[in-house]
């Protein structure tokens, strides 16, 4: 008999929020986790975002899946010459990308070599797929054609960790991997007072002082932030993801500004690894919500949206409650003891 | 109406394991994804396993749940004095923690000053819990206490992310986070050969060339592995855990040795967040899997334990598989056409 | 015929500058380097500091040398074992170390397995020496007993990288290596704009946006600041230390705010390693150097913090200079001009 | 009356090496340092590269200087427009710099976008000199003109901190600053015994369980290496360069394998930043040494290659030294007994 992990999901929201420069809408959210004070805190940000014209303003950066590859061959030398004939011969990549599927295109490599080791990294676009297997199976290919054309080289691993996959990096970070979305939002001071209990002045305090100096203290990577672990878990977990992947996209970076007497909050998220077909989107459960989120089987863009969205309101509403002393621990001990 | 995410559960193994010097003994493993790769994977690590008499041999080298506060003060120099007298008091700070729970007791703190802040980074154990909210809930009378005593300190923060939960980081890899739990186990050639359908040769070649130096390449921070995310996600969701906590989880770092013609493997994590006791512990699902495993309601210790030899059973056997060219894509393929 | 590298030296300051908490003295600052607008960036901020009557307060507030050493053994479960015991007879460690030198100490120990090889972090106080071959010497006993007496392990290495000697890391800022020394200063807002030309506002926004969140996004560890390297690296020069170890040193954090209206600036240096005997110190430059320091043969930590404040002037200074468009270019062109 | 610090030099070598795939030559190799043992484990390098016919083969792999640049928007989604814009008339760019100076040419460049802020990373190539002051005014003038083109951009910072100059990073060792060089060398194992007092295999297992293990226990970013930074900053001293620039160089992998018997030796550094002409070159004791070097006023890649080689040597020494037991120790006292 199948058994499962049944995580309960909850709707948080409406979330007011706009991407691809559209005008805004409000949209509900499907969560799924087993800590309760998660949709309490998501839906109090949400809340927030309503009552704002513009609501959350979120922009897409970039997009890519990766994969690396890595060969032996005689010396950093050959290496290196291997390495300008790839570069310069790039569109053989691409059309062998082509032929693995009709949805995965090539479009940068990133080359390393550390002595006898060449390495090389391949960003793809995968479609409405978050593309984990796409990107292998073209990297398979590639690799193959490079064994045959190039025979100082020879097969070390289909994966060679600067991919990076569901692992802290820097590289990841920096050269992309899955979807790099900011969401922003200006929060006017009396909105902040009313809605989050705190304000402008101790949030923006909070993150350079918490989010910023302890990050950079405890020796985190590229990352600064609270807890975007949290959201891009149960939102992935809700909408059929590889929730293995909340690794990378718990790495990414809050800002906090006093502009002009009001808030400014950003949350910058350069690794959503994400889509709307593919292993797990077909489960009735996440249908319902990739239905609910009006990214059925397309738009992997707008889901990608919607978790930064997503993960914007569960940060401002934990950094608001962080903010006040005893609060914290008040609203968990109440909503554990409702449950 | 309530509705879920309804993570399919497969039982695996039996993984042959020991743990605090007993005997080995054979356990089978619920492990919840939506990857069916992974299920066959730690199936033929735990086939392995079964087949050495002492299986895999765990270590649990340390144990706490930590928590850091934010405090502002005047200047540095203040900040120091306070530091001092807190760390000549400290059994003040461990009499206020044992009066929040009788199973929380402060173990360690560690102070960092930059500028005006003073961070107090503070080490409980839990007993069988993991510990979030009792390290909370003891770490807020703490601040509470010296904020009364000290009064040049003015509140920040109840997270100071010098924690750090569920973020990457140095310093949980360094002063710990979590059960720090080493796996390993000596695999003789023939059986390597037999089962992985490799050599310990590749294996160490790969674990040198992929996981170290590619990790090191990527700027991975206190980690270098292949997939301990994919393994923990799984057994996080079928027992009960916060599975956001695979982002500290996932670093880690696997160790591959030829010694006398045997293959050495080992996989070394410093931050298994895990109990088997609190928030979602008492799920049904959680409940079974648990009293599987023999650690319903207590034995967070062996818990670990289970999970650091999951993670070698599917560490070893994919980078088998990524030993040899093509297995990995052909694996795949053959079980998602399964499904 | 003995040719030598002939680094210009001139003497900046005086800063004015209290450490111990001593009253303020005005001390001037030989600074060896061939970037002459280093002169004057640190001469601006030593000249601020004397418009100021607490000047610049260093405070110390930690201090050691750091020497690991590297031990394979039979596996993890004994390398455990070894740890417990040495971990309760740390006497043992320190009474061998006091054998070797009357001015080492042993202060703590920290210990790190990973698979069969056993890594121990040893921290000594070596009085007024940085005490790299103190450390060295001491490491080497420690080591020939431990494997005397523990026949499971065997030798590997008398560096094991986790010291860590004239590399980055993160294990320096969080354990300490050298001396800690945390430097800082009020600045009324008149004095700001009329030696800095700019205002408290400009600087703690620039702090904000290019050393914390620039250096997270580089992926900086442990470490946000402009350029300490280049004061530590004329200070060092200038004073006979071994230079190479401003590779730690540069790692610190630079920390500004606002309060009411006064610009609070400070610089935290985890990893200043200096001495005031020792190689290099007997040189003729370097004992006019020291005696000009009033740290001739003694008083490594009043040199630490003077290190410290020096690192101050001109990390205020360049900030300032980057805060104010085109001003940086227009002042290396000027002095570059006139040498 | 100008006083300096005047460190020694010692010329070590010949070393045996080629560069741009020229047949080998044997160079003298100028070295000021206070440390006397490592002009003597310079030495045996050295000695050993002159026993090998093709010594040791070094490969120029990429070469950039770089600055980066910082502004403030409106908001993360016109910072994007900008970026679009800035992409795709990069010949803009290219020619301002042009007007800037002859030499500098601006080959690539990074964009990145935290909240409202807006950095660009500019990599050019400076000719024969290292190019700091070279990249700073292309920097100035690049963003003078964004300034007027793009009303919405404000200025913030002429240096961004993902330059990075004189900081640890894991950007520079991704995108690369500086020369980035690979040093090569296959070592019969009877040299190997002869002059290292070794053997492959232990060369081999040292340098996997220290510099690669250990350096990722250590919370080292992007760098595996013993002590790049000594011969680095001695090499930097004698030649005239920045040597503050040692913080960056001392970032690199070293690799170590064992084939068909040999030792496969190499150092690899990504961030060179080296010059044959501008500030410190004209310097009398500086033109002897790039004289001596056969690269006076010209030639900076031959003049990375053989920093290189020269790294090469002290850590391939250094390791053999640290690979049998109390040679280090033996070492350093004979040695500065001598002096």
């Amino acid at each position: 008999m199948q058994t499962y992990a049944n995580i309960p999901i909850r709707t948080v929201g409406a979330i007011r929020f706009s991407y691809a420069g559209k005008p805004a809408e409000e949209i509900r959210v499907p969560l799924a986790t087993l800590e309760t004070p998660l949709w309490h805190s998501v839906n109090r940000g949400a809340r927030l975002s309503r009552m704002i014209e513009s609501g959350i303003v979120t922009t897409l950066i970039k997009e890519c899946m990766t994969r690396s590859i890595l060969f032996d061959t005689k010396n950093a030398a050959t290496a290196y010459k291997i390495q300008q004939q790839i570069e310069v011969n790039l569109d053989e990549l691409k059309s062998i990308t082509q032929k693995t599927s009709d949805h995965t295109k090539l479009i940068d490599i990133f080359c390393e070599i550390v002595g006898r080791q060449f390495f090389l990294r391949l960003s793809f676009t995968t479609g409405d797929a978050a593309g984990h297997n796409m990107a292998t199976a073209a990297a398979q290919e590639i690799q193959n054609h490079l064994l045959q054309k190039h025979k100082e080289l020879s097969y070390l691993s289909i994966s060679a960790n600067i991919c990076v996959d569901k692992k802290n990096s820097a590289i990841n970070s920096i050269l992309g991997r899955g979807k790099h979305v900011a969401a922003e939002i200006f929060i006017p001071q009396n909105l902040c007072e009313l809605v989050l209990k705190t304000t402008p002045e101790k949030i923006v305090e909070l993150n350079n002082k918490k989010n910023l100096l302890g990050s950079i203290l405890a020796g985190s990577i590229c990352s600064a932030n609270a807890h975007y672990a949290n959201m891009l878990l149960a939102f992935y977990l809700a909408t059929g993801q590889d929730a293995a992947n909340i690794v990378e996209g718990s790495q990414g970076i809050t800002s906090a500004e006093l502009i002009n007497g009001e808030l400014y909050f950003s949350v910058n998220l350069p690794n959503i690894i994400i889509g709307t077909i593919g292993t797990g989107k077909n489960l009735p459960y996440a249908q319902n919500n990739l239905k609910l989120l009006g990214c059925q089987n397309d738009d992997a863009k707008k889901l990608a949206s919607i978790a930064a969205a997503t993960v914007l309101c569960g940060e401002l509403s934990l950094l608001a409650a962080q903010s006040n002393p005893g609060e914290l621990m008040r609203a968990h001990k109440r909503l554990e003891r409702k449950r």
